[in-house]
């Protein structure tokens, strides 16, 4: 059965049925003109919006359909972490090619309603659309933080140090052997297919005001730091050998001969979170990993120079340029 | 030039610059991971999300790029005003083309700040990608409300009177007038590809109580009459000779050899609103005709029975049926 064959509110019920009750905020849910929510008291309301475009963010032959669903909210989650913002909603826009089985559209909704549970996110509304092109996911989150606790990219000071939630490099390896079809035993497979948004992790920071500036790691920690770096007027060093490469991943970056840092740096898809903190700060910090398991590794610091360096023993070099062109 | 050709981060700009400045609820806006942003107080948030697809929802061949832009945030102000709420913020997000010109892109962006502009909806973030499918536009939107003034498609009663805004039929023979490269003169065309989401006739309506159900006419008025009837457990008489048929889309059905009812009842694109007014609230409703000069006329009333009709002179036959598979 292709969802050609199905009516919209078929498909909309299938989704409904994925789905846990209404909390009690939800004033009008799915199917009306639009949903109706209750806003958090006392709160700052966080919202974005990201994509996933067969052929472009995943690759249907070596992406299960509950990953691909994973992963779209996934990212998104990750957005409002980066903010340290407890994520609340969802709305899922969906552009389908009517011949998609309707079996995998319900696995991609149910790698969604999955993540979804397990972050209490309440998806209250989307939309259907038939395509004539690849199959795309639009997912938009709305979280809350108190104003106080809000991170941006902009908050770091020369003098700060810099740190990266848990490791790097294992989504970006995983990716590389799925499409090498490699039958190397290893979690960078699951790493890529169905990351882990620090949701927990972002809030606390957020919370105990630990970070003076956060964001995630989507297009790799190279273009992070200097995100970050640019936002904030500050240079930044990284020390390579303080980077928690995933060992797995090292490994598979060496035998394929390539340079396991500059892979690490440079490939996407760690939904990790960069973070900067006052040298002051490190009380908060010892809080906050007290509350998670996800290591808080220390890598470099902010200077006053701009220059936003990658150094290896007693050799600085400027940190890899992510991808440059739209095209 | 074609977006191909610019960063990320040049279109970006783009955008920014036909957006206007931001407003001092919107705390952190478009260059960080999300948006972060001061709910309005005492207000419900109303939240939709909508995507035109090219192929699908709009042809490039007759669909100039601003009306594109117009058209994908337009659809979304109407379920905003449907639901008796005014709209305030709108995340944009494209999939495009590489081979995209970006004058054609700037004018799309256009068509999206134009209207935003009238309807003091600013763009708070979104997202950028490639795609190598059909151009597709994401829009979702964000709307605030007091929970007495919210309509829904379920309020209606038996004895409940019927009512459409504006006209009908006009995007409808528009949209064919522009397939059939007809040269007739008629404002047809524009209403197709301008359309004018009732914003503020919505917000009266829930502001005054003075609709008991309401949706907006995106599917057509037959889809429309069937959806408040099935939502609010209702049956419904339409009168044909009552329809507000736009006179150019009535002589255009006519001389096509088409029944203008039939025609004005199923085609969509009509963003007016559909809604029921409880007969002693006939005051409420001058109330809200003297503050708009948007036409609200009376087409016929709700049963107790559940069938939805339409009554020509002394016949009545069931209503007929919008588009229905999905494929």
């Amino acid at each position: 059965v292709t969802v050609a064959e199905l009516t919209e509110a078929e498909l909309i019920a299938r989704i409904q049925a994925k789905l846990p009750p209404a909390p009690a905020w939800l004033t009008v849910g799915i199917g009306d003109d639009a949903a109706v929510v209750e806003p958090e008291r006392n709160r700052l309301e966080v919202l974005t919006v990201d994509a996933q475009v067969e052929g472009i963010h995943f690759d249907r032959r070596f992406t299960p359909p509950d990953a691909i669903g994973h992963r779209a909210l996934a990212v998104n989650l990750s957005d409002l972490a980066a903010m340290g913002s407890t994520p609340r909603l969802a709305l899922l826009s969906l552009a389908l090619a009517p011949a998609l089985d309707a079996t995998d559209f319900e696995q991609m909704i149910g790698g969604v309603a999955a993540l979804a549970l397990r972050h209490r996110v309440h998806v209250v509304g989307g939309n259907l659309t038939r395509s004539s092109g690849p199959l795309m996911l639009d997912v938009s989150v709305s979280g809350s933080v108190k104003r106080r606790h809000v991170l941006t990219r902009a908050g770091a000071k020369p003098g700060d140090l810099v740190f990266v939630t848990g490791s790097i490099g294992a989504a970006g390896a995983g990716l590389q052997m799925l499409g090498a079809s490699s039958d190397a035993r290893s979690s960078c497979r699951s790493r890529y297919l169905y990351p882990e948004p620090r949701v927990a992790t972002g809030a606390l920071l957020g919370r105990n005001r630990a970070a003076s500036a956060c964001m995630d790691l989507s297009d790799g920690l190279a273009d992070g730091a200097r995100q970050i770096a640019a936002a904030s007027r500050v240079g930044m060093v990284v020390d390579a050998d303080a980077l928690p490469i995933d060992p797995d991943a090292r490994g598979w970056f060496e035998t394929r001969g390539a340079d396991p840092v500059l892979e690490a740096l440079t490939c996407g898809d760690d939904y990790e979170l960069l973070f900067t903190v006052r040298p002051q700060w490190a009380g908060r910090l010892r809080t906050v990993q007290k509350d998670t398991d996800v290591p808080l590794r220390k890598i470099g610091f902010c200077t006053r120079d701009r220059a936003v360096v990658l150094r290896r023993g007693s050799i600085e070099t400027a940190i890899p340029h992510g991808y440059k062109h739209f095209g």
